[in-house]
């Protein structure tokens, strides 16, 4: 695949799949800038790689028509597809792992995955149908993040929900709305989320699906104050994983 | 202006500007459902309004020619310009007001707008030059918050800065990295955040202008636990208000 944008191509050469860059484009601007021509700094060199001191120069235009899309900031790799991590790995330890139910765009998908690897999160998840995928397009909203973060596909999100339930992680759903089956939302601000964490975030506009929002073991809702009846899934993420950092941390540093 | 969407509609024909909703074209579909055929319940009519159950049927694709976009979801509306809320109202009273610095893309401005909306934001600040405004894009984005959210537009961000801090507000600048002269911001779960706030946030990419960043009483920095060096402002914004929003409420729950 073609993965474009400063910030993408950069994490790409350091991040989970450097070794597959096979090319790099460049506009002769672009190409004199450090991060490119010697993106491991003075004297560093890492096996495998290819020597992005070759990279090729290309006009604009040359490097939009590559990558089909005019957000490229005179930059364009050619790299292997994108590393799916199986789910087991995600659940192999205790930490906080973001569940993505049908989130339909990829800016939305980018951007969720820059916030979770800001927020310091082990991996998300998203189902295998009906979901946006780690495409060029969520690379660049993501702002390179998805190059480090652990992204795993699943058949069932509801079915990976039991599993990490069984692995002893608990599963909150973001929901302003309560579930099908009556269940009031506690206050995100009110778990310790200690342990292993599932942060189960809906669809742009419908939330959770009801199987989903059964296989949670809580539902958490942060306040709305206005008139608008739902927060964007980015703020929401933004909003549920900083809470979620904050007690984690707090509870570390009172821990003896 | 045409604004489209079903948000957008709904709330402008609630919000600041609805007497100057003056017509509205919906597809047969979004014709028939109650929001639209009569949008303030059973029996209510509001005084100055079109009546908007003699609203008129249109394509899809006339509705896409009239508004300029596909994202119209079956609806839009020619209504009166964006009534921009004088800069000393939002002072008015002790609240959180959010100034972007420069935030260019319509959106980041929608979407932080309607996080600012449910966050129970008093306002929100834009420069007047080399910034987002609230265009029919950004109007959509926001799902039309920006119709009950009041929006000032300044000459100067930084002397809007100074005005709020001789009216008694505490300016926050958020910032990762500090400012050009060197202090250091403190962690975004310090401050009590009590009284009249304005938080200042930064375009995408480059952060706060020198200027604006002296501007500011304190700056505040959300922890960054992964690789990329910094979250993109919708997210940054979820934190940072709902954070504000909690040590406000907690503040008022403990008050006598």
């Amino acid at each position: 695949v073609i993965i474009y944008g400063r910030n993408p191509v950069k994490e790409a050469l350091r991040g989970r799949r450097a070794a597959t860059v096979e090319d790099v484009w460049a506009t002769a601007g672009a190409a004199r800038e450090a991060w490119l021509t010697n993106p491991f700094g003075v004297g560093a060199r890492v096996e495998g790689l290819p020597d992005v001191a070759g990279l090729r120069v290309a006009s604009a235009r040359e490097i939009e028509n590559r990558c089909g899309s005019p957000d490229h900031q005179g930059v364009c790799a050619r790299i292997g597809s994108y590393p799916y991590a199986p789910p087991d790995e995600l659940l192999a330890r205790e930490g906080v792992i973001i569940a993505l139910d049908q989130v339909q765009d990829p800016q939305n998908l980018g951007s969720i995955c820059r916030t979770a690897e800001c927020a310091g999160a082990a991996g998300l998840v998203i189902p295998e149908r009906r979901a946006a995928e780690v495409t060029p397009a969520a690379c660049k909203a993501s702002a390179g993040a998805v190059e480090h973060l652990r992204v795993a596909r699943v058949r069932n999100l509801a079915d990976f929900l039991a599993e990490a339930r069984a692995a002893g992680f608990w599963c909150y759903g973001a929901s302003a709305l309560g579930d099908p089956e009556g269940r009031t939302p506690v206050s995100y601000d009110a778990p310790t989320y200690d342990g292993g964490v599932v942060l189960v975030l809906g669809s742009e506009g419908r939330g959770l699906r009801p199987r989903v929002a059964a296989a949670c073991d809580e539902l958490v809702a942060l306040p709305l104050r206005g008139h608008v009846r739902s927060l964007g899934v980015g703020a929401a993420a933004g909003a549920l994983l900083y809470e979620i950092l904050q007690r984690r941390e707090a509870a570390l540093d009172k821990a003896p």
